[in-house]
């Protein structure tokens, strides 16, 4: 099929956009990145993207997907295809329970909401809670598509520092403290608990109870996101902090890096209370989730050795982990340092000073090779010395090459701050988000 | 599979949610319908439906769809099922403007958006362009789901009076005037041109520029809501608002009466600089929409007779439509009127005064047959003598026996109303929304 009408006006610019006076004042932090046209060169297959969040698909067992599939639309296509309600499919609302109890929670189906992806869940939560000018607690760095959304919300950020352990509580209660005595009303914490995206880095056992105690001590709810928990390099879970206080959590699960991201099947585990909010602003916000997706969801954990093919993605992901850290080890210029997931898809790299990692990304794309700069990862322009760098996507041998080109790129930016002192520093101007199939 | 951990605590009514205080205040007008629990009741199949807004899929080719699905995942799932943009697949997007085309808008696929149904559209221009306390215009009666989003941004809606040719041009400037005379800022104009729903009727042509002309005038925005035009059972079809004044009016189109609606693909076409803002706020709120569902659209697009396929919509619905119509014709006591729609799937039925259609539905649900009353459609307490009638999805025998069963309801309440007084007359409390998939 052909395009039809003529072409658009490119000619516009934004502050020509007759629109402007219309916008809602919330829609003024939704600016597009400046960074979007180098993602578009930084997909090219020349280039090793070490930028995309992309899980790796190709351990899927493709044929007999297509006929449970092929099956499923013929025998119950009048279903498939037809309307749902925005609480999601029963059966596989159980499905999803037990999927859950890998990691220690124990929720009821019926306050489960599945949802487009636990992107939107996030965004479910963010409406029902979160006014302009609230603020949510998060990791610093954070997940840039959370950040996002925030945003989208009009909701402040308030970053939260991590170590190894992942957020250190100390931090946490300074932040809150700080919250209240400037008067500002804190509505969640937002982590990312295991693997986290970008920092690579998990939260300890002990930990979890503690941040839990200081949360439900300051009244402030914890939303506890858990993509990665089942990618464990070694099989290793962790007890979800839902677990340990269902009361004062709200999960947002995914079956886009266990299965399939394409399908867009998340859902949230919410306090009964909450899970009537939340399937009312889910109404609003699509009707319902794709009928087809959840059945495809269901089937697949119905009949296929899914704990099976986890244990494949893990082993999958660990080849890459290990390629990403020998070639740092191996490549890396002195002055560097970085996280060593055990699990997920995420290394943080921290650069020598003098080094801007925004301001170099252009030299690495040219260079044949993309990360995602870590200015994108917080909300206050930090970020600048680190990048994230993603080993999920890449073969181990692309992986190396990759890390191999970085540091080429490294080197001689080192070479030159050191010959003419640090170059292009500025601060960061706010999340810079890669298109969602690449970040 | 079965349900883990122990079922939730019922017993907290929502004053004893501990998370009460927590809420943003656009979470205040979420509250559950009083009939949901009716809608429940009403999807017993011995009752007749005349409630539900569910496509007819009987006619779809189940057979074929399950090969080319099978063929696409064994094919292309690396693809189908991972991540992609929040634009939308190029490939559909350009099929998407043939589709367009039948109704005489010439757009750019670079200015369309593919979204997780149509609702999601309009969710996404209500975001960017409506802050708490704006106004938007809306025909009276309304779209129920659309009521739901404008409820959840906090946005005020101003109804506009129709006739049987559609909005009426000297309503619309006399809102305006008023809305502008009490300070309220209009943002948009939210129609539904083409066999309305819940209404039934649709713009006349002289009437689509005349009030085109009047929101340029104004500075009004118009978001030209359009799931029907292509069911119109003649299958004639209206030139679209777009077609006529492309840089004032976002258009959302939908396949889920003309394809599959479990499928939950729909899109906007805005003006250019709109769009970037409809895609930034996209991808905070679900990524991206579903790549395999786009697929599926695509190829069956590609490889389907749709054009056959909606003909054969067409006749399906008309056939509905006439009996409906006989039955009212033949059953109904005097003093009911009711549209006679040349298109869609709605009947809009306004009774004699002394009769609460709220007030009748579970007299209604008892005799097994239900509807939606009209309050529903309305943000202002109006519609208790209304109620919409859905001929979508019950074969023609069951309209013919629904209208059957509502007409003798119907007919005692008048004889109650008749001896009594009128009874059980209340205003309405906003929108009563049945469950997506009775909507």
């Amino acid at each position: 099929m052909t395009s039809v009408g003529p072409p658009p006006d490119r000619s516009g610019s934004r502050s020509l956009d007759p629109h402007l006076r219309r916008y809602a004042a919330r829609a003024a932090g939704m600016t597009a990145s400046e960074v979007r046209a180098l993602f578009a060169v930084a997909s090219r297959p020349e280039v090793v993207s070490l930028a995309g969040g992309m899980p790796n698909l190709t351990a899927l067992p493709l044929d007999s997907l297509s006929t449970e599939i092929a099956d499923l639309v013929s025998a119950d296509g009048l279903v498939a295809l037809q309307y749902g309600s925005a609480h999601g499919l029963p059966e596989l609302r159980d499905q999803i329970c037990e999927v859950m109890a890998l990691e220690e929670v124990r929720g009821h189906p019926d306050d489960v909401v599945v949802t487009v992806g636990s992107q939107m869940a996030l965004d479910m939560v963010t409406r029902i809670f979160c006014d302009p000018g609230d603020v949510v607690l998060a990791e610093g760095p954070s997940y840039v598509g959370a950040l996002g959304t925030f945003t989208a919300y009009q909701t402040g950020v308030v970053h939260v520092a991590m170590d190894e352990h992942g957020l250190v509580p100390e931090a946490l209660r300074e932040a809150i403290t700080a919250c209240e005595a400037a008067g500002r009303r804190v509505k969640f914490l937002y982590t990312i608990p295991n693997f986290h995206n970008p920092a690579g880095v998990t939260l300890s056992v002990p930990r979890r109870a503690e941040i839990l105690e200081i949360c439900a001590r300051h009244g402030i709810l914890v939303v506890e996101d858990n993509p990665y928990g089942l990618l464990g390099f070694d099989g290793q879970t962790y007890p979800a902090l839902r677990s340990m206080d269902p009361d004062n959590v709200v999960y947002l699960g995914s079956f886009s890096k266990t299965f399939a991201a394409g399908l867009r099947v998340g859902w949230t585990l919410a306090p009964h209370a909450v899970r009537e909010k939340l399937m009312l602003a889910a109404e609003s916000a699509t009707l319902c989730p794709p009928t087809l997706n959840q059945m495809i969801v269901s089937r697949y954990l119905a009949t296929h050795d899914w704990r099976g093919q986890i244990k494949s993605f893990q082993q999958a992901y660990r080849e890459r982990r290990d390629a990403m850290i020998a070639a740092l080890e191996q490549h890396l210029p002195d002055g560097c340092s970085w996280t060593v997931p055990d699990g997920g898809f995420f290394v943080w790299l921290t650069v020598p000073g003098g080094v801007d990692t925004k301001a170099m990304l252009p030299r690495a794309v040219t260079a044949r090779v993309a990360y995602v700069s870590g200015t994108g990862f917080y909300a206050d322009g930090l970020g600048s010395r680190q990048m994230r760098l993603s080993f999920c996507y890449p073969t181990p041998e692309r992986i190396t090459e990759g890390v191999r080109r970085l540091s080429a790129v490294l080197s001689d930016e080192l070479e030159l701050a050191a010959t003419f002192g640090p170059i292009n520093q500025r601060p960061g101007s706010g999340p810079q988000v890669p298109a969602p199939d690449t970040a």
